[in-house]
């Protein structure tokens, strides 16, 4: 368990890594990448157009790593080169710059040449909010809009496979929804409680996963005793598995602009874990992610 | 426009107002009302067990208003007298006690004795979020698990006449989703879109829509100018139309529980608003709730 990301600087500190840059010919992609090497012990390849990535990184007072850059101008070229290099293990995370989303995930799933893994693509956030007692996860506020009971089952999977990469035994995972309360009208809670039936019976792996579960019963103790809640949770989630993108996307948001929270993101479900930040995305956001996705 | 809900206090005392209760033999219940009852100027109706009522009220240290009680021991009795008391104009707004939920409503609902005003109920959350400038809605977060578009609309209808009615000339209201974009494969952005067509050809009321937006563009003048996003709300929203159920009831509780945010609850689309806590509530937050459905 991780009280903060001080607490997650020290594990990516001590486990030198390489990060891969696909299409790195950008101002503020470079900019994360250069802050994040100086901060933590990771090095970094540059795989974009070498005069660009240059002339950027001089324009930012940055000169790169002799030998951290593959000059290529082709984005789909980019993209298949930084995902090689993942898959021959030159690298421990994979990080998106100028080019399409598409164009990255298209090369990290290809069949032959991909680094896939679970096959299914799931968004994690990862907060630290000062009124919680530790970090806590959300998944999947921005990947797949609506997912499918099967699909919330790779969900999980991918987030039981970081937690325990980063050293949670048995994460504690609550499936969130308006409620406690199963409602056969109410697609999302039949989920969560199969979810939960298939935890137990081990078919999720090493997770402690309850469902369906309402916003306070997974991170309050208080609300626990006062609503004579007596399940294995109890007000001590780990990760927040939400019905929907929407619930995901909007709570993470809402505790960063209103709660005072800081954030971390990358996708999981591909050999290494993916950085995909937004320009929107402010720079600390960045360089959390950059740590996040390089202690798995 | 209200920056928090000592401005809604003073409304509420200027405007003496009745609540009727349905089902009043609750000591949780009638804590509430007496609070309410002493905090502002409202009288009250208590619809119920007359000696439970008494012998609640003398455990809690207070003895109901002279002519307060009308003793009736039915449930379904209790809903539909209270309700008939809101129809003859005798009270200006609804309080469950302990009764079903669903008891309650079909009393409200009748086509013949009811109140019913739209016919779709909602509901309506309004928080005081110490990080934001003034009280925000969140709609519904508490009723319609999956509204369609046409019961968005209801939705918006039934906030549209609630803002109005306390004295909001053109409410702003955001159709949050988890992005900017309209993506023909997320319904809610379809929808969102569309909501805010039909708002610009004045099919929705007096009111400003704007969707799909994500939440930092609906709250955050700053986002707003990073994203570089031009719409009339711009970070200014006074009400979040949530997509589903779960998004906005596991917002709402996580600003309760990590942002210091205070709630007041109620359910519109009824001639009066619907107080409906449930005994999880805090008794600050069952007393807001008063106060929000008597300044409508």
């Amino acid at each position: 368990m991780f009280r903060n990301f001080d607490e997650l600087k020290n594990v990516v500190s001590a486990k030198p890594q390489k990060l891969v840059v696909a299409a790195a010919h950008d101002s503020h992609t470079l900019e994360a990448v250069y802050m994040a090497a100086g901060k933590y012990k990771i090095s970094y390849l540059l795989v974009g157009n070498q005069e660009k990535i240059l002339s950027e990184s001089s324009k930012l007072g940055y000169s790169p790593d002799p030998g951290s850059i593959i000059d290529i101008k082709n984005d789909d070229e980019c993209a298949r080169v930084a995902v090689s290099l993942v898959k021959k293990g030159d690298a421990g995370a994979l990080m998106k710059g100028l080019l399409d989303t598409g164009k990255l995930l298209s090369a990290v799933l290809d069949r032959e040449t991909g680094i896939r893994d679970s096959g299914v693509l799931s968004h994690l956030a990862v907060l630290e909010v000062p009124a919680y007692n530790k970090l806590i996860g959300i998944t999947d506020g921005g990947m797949i809009p609506n997912p499918t009971l099967e699909q919330k089952i790779e969900i999980v999977k991918n987030v039981v496979n970081f937690y325990r990469s980063i050293g949670y035994t048995r994460p504690k995972i609550a499936a969130l929804c308006a409620s406690e309360t199963v409602n056969p009208k109410i697609q999302e809670t039949v989920d969560a409680a199969e979810l939960q039936k298939m935890c137990s019976t081990g078919k999720l792996g090493d997770c402690l996963l309850e469902g369906p579960l309402s916003f306070d019963i997974s991170v309050s103790r208080e609300s626990t005793m006062i609503k004579k809640y007596s399940g294995d949770i109890s007000g001590d989630a780990d990760v927040l598995l939400v019905p929907a993108i929407s619930a995901g996307n909007i709570l993470a948001k809402g505790l960063i602009y209103w709660a005072g929270a800081k954030m971390a993101g990358c996708i999981l479900g591909a050999k290494t874990p993916i950085v995909l930040t937004s320009r929107g995305s402010s720079t600390e956001e960045k360089l959390l992610s950059i740590m996040l996705s390089m202690i798995a």
